[in-house]
């Protein structure tokens, strides 16, 4: 037994039975169900539509579900050796991340008398949390242990609910499905982490780092179940009536525009015409990130459908020119290029919501903060933007000018806390694969079976 | 390089991004949110379930959407070497064929002032329009390019919309879930191309038209979504209430009876008795397709039950005697079989809408036309039909002969367009595949590569 | 010919077709739709969420779906020669089980002067009951014919519906979920089966019992599925509002305490820390078959999280040191190990139905009965539970014994019923596989075409 396995035996189960043993402990002294699944004498009183959250929620949160385990999963699913790495590992932190975020998001936004107050938008909530931490893990795939993995989730998730609160608090951003608070925050936090991880000789290549036909056909088939069920990512926390109805219809339309753009472009860039798997596997998605800040607004089918086009552009030509020099200069070697995916469309994102915002096109009636989810806040009128509470006046420019400072502020505190995750998984006692079992199932899962020992 | 790969690299892109800024322009000229999405001040107003069409229409969206790029994609990806074929090409014109179809419906369906009203309803019109783009190119899968793809949606969308107008307009069709307006009129427009795609050579077998068992596998998994979500894809446009869940009932009842059917059918025509996994990829949803125009009527579940009979066996036989037929004495070559799950099943659903119309059973009160879908038409009573506006009377009879009518017109409109669009998908300057690379990814996909372009 | 084939050629067909004229016959003279869905004047007056099962029931059913056809499908296809066996004979007994129960139950539950009523509602009993049937099937996977599986679905779904009419008309358990109706049910049916099916040389193992990576990972993808929409099918029968609110969140906390409990228990019984991929296909889905019988009741988010752990440990426990015992010792050789995911989980489930209702902490009110499904009997009160229609006073601890009395009655009413029932199948005129085509599609599905018929 190699030293590494001893180490696997230990550090996985510990960490995961410690972390199980005080979310026990947490959830027994301080979670219990929100005022709505609590009350047994409600019944049936708060079954309307609006207020019930099995009919609000609910379908919402399995969409999102698929799309995190299913979708998500089989995307990562893509290397040949690495599938269940992809899979499987996708769903252990998920799971680890949304217990974590219910903790965490419970305590700042939940919280009743000391207690956690529990229903089925705090899963909702955790899943957005979640998503951040699956999201950077990509960048750095198949290059790490579970263990680091979940160090990594341990750290991003309370970062990801702070830098959340204080885009939401102090900076009033307007994200409704999170491009700034979810995409932009998860890209530059993997990439600060993935720049303590450079490894020079995988500019050479790595023998295990490739591809089946099937393992790329089942990743586009995730692709594709993010792309179906994106609509409900972006409009679920948006006012219920007319704005939900918009976040629908702009970001359906976004990802049309991004997949036949993708189609168009990846043929146009490559010699012989052909279609890029990588390119379908990514860009046709990038219009779903970049209109998730603008979702809910009246930014018009055609603003919609014009952000769906640049953010695939913006992100086949990230897969072309930036991830090349990411690598090569800054010694980052993005492994999923979640900067094409997230951070260039979210970039695009951004300027879109400034520029949306001071054409004077948008009526912001309706519009919610982000982090401020599922609270009604509809502060602002036509006009002249308030800011709740205080009365004091807003208009269209300071809110684009807090827009790019929450985008700043989310850039800098996703990369130093990328960096400085990044130094703590490198950690030389925290278990972590060689570098000639980077992109291999073999150290982590059992060899298969030929005779099931319940047989024997 | 090829002049195939030169032309390749130059038509896909061109027609992609003209396609692209046509509609970026129509859309800043012509298109809207509707009144629900639009007006910021209706907010919570219209959240009732009837109206809002977040909860009436969203979650039937939702499922069509997975039985189109899911269910459809990996049923159509069983070759071998043409799996992204299936399931990529099968994503481009979904999303082309939707977008063109916003634009062409728009102007008929959802004109206000000149101006195309956009809701999510406008996107489930759409979709009904996509999928029978969709299965007409089942009828040459992997013989194509994707530009005589793009070409093929072009021509057929268009004519979709003009002749489900004709038929509800002119001939008062009562057709819920499309079995004339959408199975007979794609299949037999499939048919007209393939007709002129015939190719003698193909008789003899072509080498690279085979289909692994993982393969097959995963079409079967694709079928398998189309079964589950079909009921929503038939009710969908189904008057809200009791006739809306019929058509789920029925739709639920004639498939379920098709698939044991099939079992059944399948192993007995074979003379080990095996099953056929072209019949069980196909014959299962048989049943959908025929059940689909009597869906909301009040066909009782035995009529639901023995149409999904019936259908299942003209599925099954139709591969075992039509195909053949088809291909030898019509010079069809119907690659996924086409004719024997949408044109047989439809003619069989057509015959039975007539029987249960003449039978005195359906009370067609509730019931709406096709293409008339969401606008509020329950223009019968229960005995005496009036044709809505005119005040004239109209009996079963009259009712029963307009159906007969209906499917002939669109048989003809149908089979004439496929013919002429085939004649247009083969003009040379189109890019298309040589005979030696039929069912192949490898010209319009990059190989896959070693090492990605980010680690270099 | 082998007989083998010969017998299968008219076995399969002529039970199948038999059957199907039956429910015919049956479909004609007793089955009508229910007043919902029948009558055409109510119309649109049932719209409302909480009446009409379109919005109430059917979403639900449509996740159970997936669940049944692709969840269960996808996981019963992990092994390598036998993949169409377990996704398409799944969808053969499902079909075949559904339809078997919804006369059944329809003369149990839904009878009204003589017909059965027919509404979604009973579509989703139907599946509760077909289920068992496939979970059963389990236990001998790869072992038997598809005619000794629909004879299994025919003596299992009546044997079913008595034995959930007994427990709940006569011991009136509280199982929301179907902890011990569902699951314990068909685990001791199926290794009642299974024992009958003894067969010992497969202790030493057999050739084709062996999976490959990407049957694994698509096993693995079935376990996600059913993961996913577990919340549904724990929660569909309860009390609209808070009970089936919190019915969600127990199902999903305890699902996700399993899934990081698996992982971490997993890698500590390896050696080499290792994972197994037969614990992340099962184990991880033991916290939804626990908390099922508790689902709608307050045992606060920590009680359901702490079912979830327990009941993976439970079930990797069981395979590890179970399963050998079993087939070494009872003969009883657990295929899927049906026991550790079904069976161990379930006694967990029913001793913390006991423990929480004894503890006090329960309030009852808006539970429901199983088999009492979608019937209004809020027949508790907070402290003094009252058995309705008698007045009969009924405290905890009477609740408590019913439930393990209950537990006790479908133990052995299961295992006695598969003992006969697999007498039943291992009559010898019945079709079935000889030892050296277990696990193996070749006897059942024709071999692959290389020129499909319709091109010749």
């Amino acid at each position: 037994l190699t030293s590494f396995n001893t180490r696997l035996r230990y550090q996985l189960p510990i960490s995961l039975a410690l972390f199980q043993s005080v979310l026990l402990v947490v959830f027994i002294l301080y979670v219990d169900y929100d005022d709505q699944s609590n009350n047994p004498s409600v019944s049936n009183a708060t079954t309307t539509t609006k207020e019930n959250q099995l009919y609000g929620t609910f379908p919402f949160f399995k969409d999102i579900n698929v799309m995190l385990f299913i979708g998500l999963g089989l995307m990562l699913s893509f290397l040949k050796f690495y599938g269940f790495g992809g899979l499987a590992f996708n769903f252990l932190i998920a799971n680890f991340s949304i217990q974590w975020s219910l903790v965490v998001q419970g305590f700042f936004y939940y919280n009743q008398d000391g207690r956690i107050s529990l229903g089925i938008k705090n899963l909702v909530d955790a899943e957005f949390a979640a998503v951040t931490a699956m999201i950077s893990a990509g960048a750095f795939l198949g290059r790490v242990s579970p263990v680091q993995l979940l160090l990594l989730c341990l750290m991003e998730i309370p970062l990801f609910v702070m830098n959340n609160w204080i885009i939401t608090k102090y900076f009033h951003i307007i994200d409704i499905g999170g491009t700034v608070s979810i995409h932009v925050f998860s890209c530059y936090f993997g990439l600060g982490v993935a720049r303590i991880f450079y490894h020079p000789e995988l500019s050479l290549g790595h023998p295990k780092e490739k591809t089946t036909p099937n393992s790329d056909l089942m990743s586009l088939v995730g692709t594709v179940f993010l792309w179906i069920f994106w609509p409900s990512f972006n409009s679920v926390a948006a006012t219920v009536g007319n704005a939900q109805h918009r976040a629908v219809l702009n970001t359906f339309l976004a990802l049309s525009a991004s997949t036949l753009t993708t189609f168009a472009l990846s043929s146009l860039l490559n010699k012989k015409g052909q279609i890029s798997l990588v390119h379908l596997q990514n860009a046709t998605l990038a219009g779903g990130v970049a209109v998730a800040i603008t979702a809910d607004m009246i930014i018009k089918p055609a603003g919609a459908f014009g952000l769906g086009c640049l953010a695939a552009i913006a992100c086949i030509l990230g897969f072309q020119y930036s991830s090349p020099f990411l690598a090569r200069r800054l010694k980052i070697q993005d492994q999923c290029g979640i900067h094409n995916l997230h951070g260039l469309p979210g970039i695009i994102g951004t300027l879109g919501s400034i520029i949306f915002i001071l054409s004077g096109l948008v009526d912001s009636s309706n519009l919610k903060h982000n982090g401020e989810l599922f609270h009604d806040n509809s502060f602002h009128d036509n006009t002249v933007l308030k800011v709740w509470g205080t009365g004091q006046t807003w208009d269209a420019r300071d809110q684009a000018l807090h827009q790019a400072a929450a985008f700043g502020v989310t850039f800098g505190v996703s990369l130093l806390g990328g960096l400085i995750t990044g130094l703590l998984l490198k950690v030389p006692c925290v278990v972590h694969p060689s570098h000639e079992f980077y992109f291999d199932d073999k150290p982590f899962f059992q060899e298969l079976l030929t005779v099931p020992p319940c047989l024997i």
